[in-house]
């Protein structure tokens, strides 16, 4: 018997009991997750809180050496077309102090936990429009229902996109279609994003979970250590991506805040921006 | 007050004047900068002359920080069918020396100057078919007249594709369209450059400034300094690379055209080889 | 006179004799290079044997001055479905012997032969349904037959797969198709597989020779010089990809097939695994 | 207030009595986390309950954001020259399941947690010779005592040096010196160490710890978010160095234990390979 | 004739009388041109207008195809050790607009200036201590004087080391002594920084420009294209170190400059930061 | 039985006799083998012939799995400081056609087969002063005699120094110390390539050999695998160091060389160059 003894990992009852604000957390005997995020029951409102919550649940997840493959999804109709109305008081009371703490340092957080620290196969299931979507898209597969339109607020709203979405973009869509939809704020539906290969399948959104199970099944049926190898394998051009321009880029995107002097997440600035998502547009100047 | 005062920077009347036999300059109120490069008033006709002209140009607008946008065009039906019907008597004088002062050195600042001396965001408005296409398809933002059609003429003409239309071609289309595109000459016109991702938009040709105007509005429509971090962010992947690849390519291309000792610029030379174009064919073989 | 002559280069009429078990050689008066590999005449079926043999072949083209372009192809009416029925009786014998002298030895040869070993311009001629398509896919011009279908078995199989196919896979699809091809094993067929940039033309499968030929036609139009140059040109982005991760890749996938302690390539294993590519289907699970 | 509530951070208390078998924490009122890695309270002796605890704790340290700089050192009077007697039973009753649980797994999460998980600064100070002196090179500043030997056990013990002291060595001493000193187990004094930039300061034993609280009270005279970002800046090549070549390496690495059939950590195979080291001589041939 | 004319490129004597308030210059017949930079004929005393004549001077020079090797110093018995007392108003008054406008944007020019515009040989000849020294230690060949000191003031300033000196530490000193250089503003003199690689040659301070002339005769003794490409091949590495981490890592600087809400480039606070240098000490601390 | 036979690999028997006018072979039972590279016996005269032969050898000694660690050495009391008095005959016959057959493709091969096609341990041991001692120090471990002077003669011959050497002093050296060395030509001696970290040991000419098989004897103290995975781990960063810039920088030199238009390597022109080195000088000029 070795001096030591190992330290726990995590329990699944307890941190399904700890983030049940923020996730409803489902786990089959195989040991695949479910994950579905959602702001009272619904689709995600965008807050300090929840934003950060999501680099501890992956780390969490990760820890646990039980948890197999996860599939991450939102609630409801949307994936994340609001923010909380109240959910960055703390960027309005003190942009630099929200810049980094919540802004930078969380952001990134959030990002390398979905590539650094899970070994697991991630089946992203985007339930809907949204920002945000990199935390699906950067999933190893993705899957996503027929009414998802995926688009980036940032520039609209004032901000620099350098938080991620920007490495998330220019890896799926390549250079030139990353900087017009970064740039013009692009609604990209379903079907483009299947064209474009952001995207492996799109499905009714009913079907949107049983799918994300079908294919995890699939995923399953090899063992655990051809499961997690091959995980490594294919994540890889992701770790290269973040490596080389997430810190730096969202620095950008902070110096850009804070010289601007003014608060963007608010509930209502965000919902005039990308109201044009809402009405089938394809941005705000078409 | 300092112990020095600032260098006087370049004032648009003083250049626009300048460079008006190459480019027919337009600057909005706004710093929206138009470049409608031209060969007396239609397409260009490549010469040593307007190629160095390019960098140039590049470089006095970077230096210019009233300039905020940047829209580069050429002029006439296409953008550039022909060279200059003397433009390249410096090369049938003297290969080796024409081969560094007026190819590699002149050329690698071309494409220097259009990724690196330029913080604000560019947008590229192709005019028609054209060679050297680089220069707008290596612009943040791209669009195109229904008519152009997208190609590369090294190869045929005898020459090595290395000066930056290889950077280009391999950013945008990836290493397998690329190398069929460089070894085949293929004309790639604009409903297919729009699907494999190397424009972001097609408008018939009298539409086409307007357009380019229309983005640039919406681009205008943030501050000073959220435009061109994001132009940094947008850009990267181009720095990365032409600083990968294009000092060394050009120097592959500059050994093939020496080790070839002939000059292969003569308009009759290019007017024959892409003649296909014109045609309507997609290359020299089929 | 040199104080020492040249070591003499390989002969064309010997090696074709060497390697007629393995491939079909022909070469044109202008150094065209048509290697058709096959097994008694028909498809490839994998063994140690021919896996080994294609580093062989490639390194013994390269070093022949005299072959200016190859054309690469398989026999009959399938590229590689099968495997040896007692092609890997080495793996049985010792798994650990086999996973470096025929798996990671060799496998790393044969994709370092086919990117460093060749100065000249390679055309990949896919000839039908095929697992370790990479082979054709990885030459700078691939076309293939109409009834040809691209996919990876690791997975399937129990293997990870990083022998290259990744490689391979994520430099022509981009990480989230490569992902979910190497994870579920999907079908390409011809017409996607041209859709999303894995070849450059898909033509009947009587006229794919003939094609190729066409190609290597215009590619011998131009000078030795200029044509062997512009291969180094085209295929940077190949030596960069294997450079990063091929080495590392497919040590992953031994660790993983070690893990597994059990031979994976017997002729019945493989051929219940793809038995839905002869079908028609897309995948095991659908 | 949002709809949302923070998800608690872990609390100092708390972990240092979770971790205290095998750590000895210390913070002081700024938030300088002392970290005393040891067993039984004496120098590290390697086991894979040890093992896997260094990246257990590396993030909980960093997903506390009340920590501001990180000592890290050992105890007694070597770092590392012992494996416990019981420490790798679990890889002799199985290499395969100790072989990616153990080693693969749970190894790269300890690189990883160092380089990706700690927002703020860190000092490696080496208090004695050892091997897994990665954990204190690839510290944002180092020091080392006197009497500290730095040296590579791998190759010697039999094993393939992919899990990151490969990382380590290539990033500080440069490939040519990297490669000797991993396949001759060179065993590099704190002298050569400091020499050769491995090291920023050698000072006494009995000095070390004050030392390092010394230069934490220069790092930390400067504010938090100062602090905090140059972090980001010094660290940036060490997250190069791992996202290029840990995952594969460590593969590798694996693949090469597994071929070898034999578990290779016992305490005595390990004692009797760096005794040289103990002894003062260089290596196990001179 | 070519239809279109060459536009003129900068005339020496021009320039020469454009920039002599910053710096002095001098050309030879042989197209040597020695760059003195000066503030009032004696040490350079930084402010935002010499910060971004450099720059403007770099480029001007690049411009111009008669020069042929740059000499780069500076003027008296210091490089740089003060600010200009009036030099940094601009940042006092408006810190958001100074740190894109004369920070972001000027000092990756300059930095980017050095790199990317200049095609001829550059040799850096530090006179002095000082800060901000990459921009003679970025040049191809670095000389300096005996009494020469290299450190970095940012973070005793309380600013985030990003705008460059990061990329020369890293480049010249490796991850380990940067991060050491960086947090703890150790001051390098002369002959460390012979010993680290940093500097190629230490000379007395009266021999410097001598010993400078006396290599660039050596440069010159080869022809201009040989010269010119040569300088491509050495300073291939600072290309792409600062296309991997200039933007990024100024955009963290500055990100982290307006979130301290203060100025740091007050004359008074330099002068108290920098204090140690002047006396002989190694850093603040100690 | 497999239905195909293995193709034969390359016996030590035959391949010693083919090369023994330009290289020694001497083979242990171990499969330790040891290469002397020789001109008549003695020290190597450098000709178009032997230039080639070295990538002939190394892809030869590559492809017999019986040889498992190589010993590369020049013969005599110089490793190469003059050229054959005709071996650059065909150069003056025919720049072009010397500079891709012999030049370009025969030295990127030569570079590629050190790099790429040895699984195997090497060691350089180099026995004296000389220029291309690149082939030694490549190698994974370096050794030299105390009379040996590391030196790039290109400059100095009107070339530009592009063909692997770059890579070898960059890499070695970083950027600023090999931009001097190139730029300089530089004498470099055993002592200060040591301090430098070029070579691992000195030892006195008549120790050399029994020195390389001192250490070849530890490596072959494990087995097969481990030793041949390590080579990997180790060997890394020069594969990526000649994939980044050899291609390129090799045709970067060509281009200077054909727009120079003279041969270079006459010896009398060689022996005057490095005539400084024989004579105990650091570089031409000093």
């Amino acid at each position: 018997m070795s001096l030591q003894k190992f330290v726990p990992t995590p329990k699944f009852e307890e941190y399904k009991e700890r983030f049940k604000d923020f996730y409803k957390l489902e786990r089959r005997e195989d040991g695949v997750i479910l994950v579905q995020a959602h702001t009272n029951g619904g689709p995600i409102q965008l807050s300090v809180e929840n934003h950060r919550s999501l680099g501890q649940l992956l780390k969490t997840i990760g820890a646990n050496p039980e948890n197999e493959l996860m599939i991450l999804t939102g609630s409801g109709d949307a994936f994340m077309m609001d923010s909380d109305p109240e959910g960055f008081v703390l960027e309005q009371e003190s942009l630099e102090h929200w810049a980094y703490e919540y802004a930078y340092k969380d952001g990134r957080i959030n990002v390398s936990s979905l590539i650094n620290d899970l070994e697991i196969p991630t089946i992203g299931a985007l339930n809907g429009p949204g920002f945000h979507t990199e935390i699906c898209l950067m999933c190893d597969i993705s899957i996503c229902s027929e009414d998802s339109v995926i688009f980036d607020l940032h520039y609209d709203i004032g901000s620099v996109p350098g938080d991620g979405i920007h490495s998330c973009f220019q890896e799926l869509l390549g250079v030139k279609r990353a900087a017009y939809a970064l740039l013009t704020g692009e609604a990209i539906d379903a079907k483009k994003a299947l064209e474009w290969g952001m995207i492996n399948e799109v499905v009714p959104r009913d079907q949107l979970i049983a799918r994300a199970y079908r294919i995890a099944d699939h995923i399953m049926s090899q063992p655990r250590i051809t499961r997690r190898l091959t995980t490594q394998i294919v994540r890889r051009p992701w770790r290269q991506r973040i490596t080389n321009d997430l810190d730096g880029g969202f620095g950008i995107q902070m110096f850009g805040h804070l010289a601007k002097k003014a608060a963007m997440h608010g509930r209502a600035h965000i919902a005039s921006t990308v109201d044009y998502v809402r009405k089938g547009r394809k941005n705000n100047f078409d």
